[in-house]
């Protein structure tokens, strides 16, 4: 199919295209270039994307659903991508293979999505902008990304996003202490699930103690719920609401949107830097240079000034 | 203090020489060509380096501070690289900082260092391999690299160790499950910590089906510790030696280690690459790119290559 014909049906919102668009995203096609400049113009932009993240077993997933069938409740038009780190190696999934999203899986209102982020310098950085055009094209109002995460992904989640929820339980050991640092500085909303259970009111009093250290204009407010019963859904949309009224009025929405095109710039061109070193004189060179730095017959950046000389 | 000085000391092992140098290889200091084109003949890849990563609440300093034990037993030099990235905003802290590792604290023959992964595009890959011709440097045998990780941290420190360690521990919920895909890639030993909890043997199962469903030459053992009393240690140092041994016979070491190079030397270069566009031309050519691709005025493509031209 031609890529017109295919960005059309994606407008028209029909999964299949908008599924096919994505895996070109993900597979690096050749094309996508051609169909960027194509969905330029599309609704740039139109969609609030919030980010979800937090360790495994916290219950993302079912939150994540929680969060849909609340937007649908307000007729939104929703899109999920599911990146998931945790899977460096494997391909992309279908569209709507998540099992716990069943619920949604028939409503054309609903596009899901997993991507995996590949195990590489800048791959969730490069893909995840692109997806999210697609989804913005296909009329998406509300895009949520989930992702597992203590770490980088964390730290990229939050520079997509316009609002990022770092997802807690009770009971998850030493994780919010491990996670501390990370998850203060990124969150706008802390969401803690499974509030029906032991320690619910312990993480809630110490997460309360820890944001009382820190300084920053937005304080993050903390939400409990039980996802699974989607007990706290209205909640969690109304401090998603009072963040976003907090981005738009200080300016900081526009900052952040500005931020995140100047990323996908810099990680576009840093791919197709990438892309030179292994093609445009092959990879053998790389090969020569690391063979003489392993000897200890070059330095490391000299190595590297060579390899720079070499693709010119 | 000069930096010919500095390595100077940090060669003779004294450990606030080896801090300094890797507090310079954090920030990034303007000397590190210097210091590198210096140490690049130094014992090079004498050491054995060994990752160690798994969930938050698994056990991985514990499990650290028992490896170090039992390979100073050896009368090994022991490196310890705690890499945190669930602290990209914080800056580097000091040698022998971490509580759990107080034992080690007065051994002259044990370095340790918490290194903060700064939360940008190449930050471990870039950092993680200079502190480790520091530490190379100053005589150590053994380096662990401990960090947090589901996701993109597990890939990095697979691909800077010669051996992986994967940590996991009973009752940790669905992680097993949500991390399958990328631990059961990266994994050369599996580590089930908590061995005497409830559950201990239910994940060596769940962990040993998993395992066989994929062909691998090596097939990753699973050693069961109670990493606080110090039970199972040397089981895993047994587990690392015949990995070793593996690595060696096979041709693998030496792969790993030119891959190794090749990553380092790539970072480098596009570290190089990446300064230039915050300073050669100043930030303001790329806002303003930015600024066109919200305005939907440019696609991402167009103005990465725009940027690249800037370059030149």
């Amino acid at each position: 199919m031609e890529v017109s014909d295919l960005i059309a049906r994606a407008r028209d919102g029909q999964p299949r295209a908008v599924a096919r668009l994505i895996s070109m995203v993900e597979n690096g096609s050749p094309r996508l270039r051609e169909i960027m400049a194509e969905l330029r113009t599309d609704r740039p932009h139109r969609a609030r994307i919030i980010g979800l993240t937090g360790s495994p077993g916290v219950g993302k997933s079912t939150s994540t659903g929680m969060l849909v069938q609340a937007f649908r409740k307000r007729d939104k038009k929703v899109g999920v991508l599911a990146v998931d780190p945790s899977s460096p190696f494997t391909g992309g999934a279908l569209l709507g293979d998540r099992v716990r999203m069943q619920d949604h899986a028939c409503d054309p209102e609903v596009f899901i999505r997993s991507m995996a982020s590949r195990g590489h310098l800048g791959g969730l950085s490069w893909a995840t902008p692109q997806a999210l055009r697609v989804l913005e094209a296909a009329g998406c109002e509300v895009i949520l990304i989930e992702t597992v995460g203590v770490g980088q992904a964390e730290v990229d989640i939050a520079s997509l996003a316009d609002t990022t929820v770092v997802l807690l339980a009770p009971g998850m050991g030493d994780g919010i202490q491990a996670a501390k640092a990370g998850i203060l500085e990124i969150a706008d909303v802390f969401v803690v699930n499974k509030a029906d259970r032991d320690g619910a009111q312990a993480t809630i009093r110490e997460l309360r103690n820890m944001l009382a250290l820190v300084e920053r204009v937005w304080r993050p407010p903390i939400v409990p719920t039980v996802a699974y019963r989607g007990e706290g859904a209205e909640d969690v949309v109304n401090a998603l609401d009072e963040h976003l009224a907090y981005l738009e009025e200080s300016g900081e929405l526009a900052r952040r949107r500005q931020v995140r095109a100047r990323d996908e710039i810099e990680a576009i061109a840093l791919a197709a830097l990438r892309s030179r070193f292994a093609h445009l004189h092959g990879d053998r060179r790389l090969d020569v240079l690391a063979d003489r730095v392993l000897d200890g017959d070059l330095d490391p950046y000299t190595a590297a000034d060579e390899l720079m000389e070499a693709i010119g």
